[in-house]
């Protein structure tokens, strides 16, 4: 099977370095570590506040605030103020449009590790409450078509 | 909108960490570099050989040649020899079946960032080369149903 076809900026751009002209970079550049992804993962799975979070992801404090606050200022997280009887006020973490619109994300990356991941396979099975049956991503034209790869045109549409 | 819903394992699984119950997690340690994604990103584009692989993504031939070893360890790119006349025999890098199956996790993050990261917007156009039209990856049950988020159930499988 050969790769994705090219077309536009992309077609005929020899080996110049995509840098920022390329989406996956740039939201790599925002949400690209290990850490950022687990803690999104969490917030998905219902945790809010950042000792849950922290506890879920087992890692440091100091790793979980500075990541936090990059989701934050990337816009996939919101801060939303709360108070226990007695205590001073604190946030939860709860994800904006942006951050629910980052599911697919982790949805392939779950599909990926379950079959090819050595030991994975089988540790969660992804599901349609209202019919039970089971879920996965596919790569779809708006004409219906699922599209395989040798059929996937990716056209740079801005001069690199 | 609610997060997703929970099952098995991960419904009453209070805070205890994940760690490798997760393939999220599993497959981030594999390719979780920002670096090894876009190594990939260009094997899909079509590069194969070491020096055009480290020009078009900008990074050093250490960086590189560490995360290309990382991907053939996990699987996904192969090495096979190639030889230039009067030169020794060097490798191209190849994706593997496990490799092309990859690909989703790169629509995904060209999806996500070209809808929500500044300036990424148009940057590409995935199109289906038989049809002309644009490309977007669905969640789907095998029934066929597009699944939203809030009709998305994870079941954990295995005891945490």
């Amino acid at each position: 099977m050969p790769p994705v076809q090219l077309a536009g900026a992309l077609a005929d751009r020899r080996d110049v370095p995509l840098g920022d002209h390329c989406p996956i970079d740039r939201t790599l550049q925002v949400v690209g570590h290990r850490t950022s992804l687990l803690l999104l993962r969490e917030v998905f799975y219902g945790a809010r506040r950042f000792d849950a979070l922290v506890k879920r992801t087992g890692m440091t404090e100091a790793v979980a605030s500075q990541r936090l606050r990059g989701l934050v200022e990337a816009g996939l997280l919101t801060r939303e103020p709360y108070r226990e009887e007695g205590q001073r006020t604190r946030h939860e973490y709860v994800l904006t449009a942006s951050g629910h619109a980052f599911l697919p994300v982790l949805v392939a990356l779950i599909e990926w590790g379950q079959a090819h991941v050595p030991g994975a396979r089988g540790e969660l099975a992804i599901s349609h409450a209202d019919c039970g049956e089971r879920v996965r991503l596919e790569v779809r034209c708006t004409a219906g078509h699922v599209v395989p790869e040798d059929e996937l045109v990716v056209e740079g549409r801005r001069k690199l």
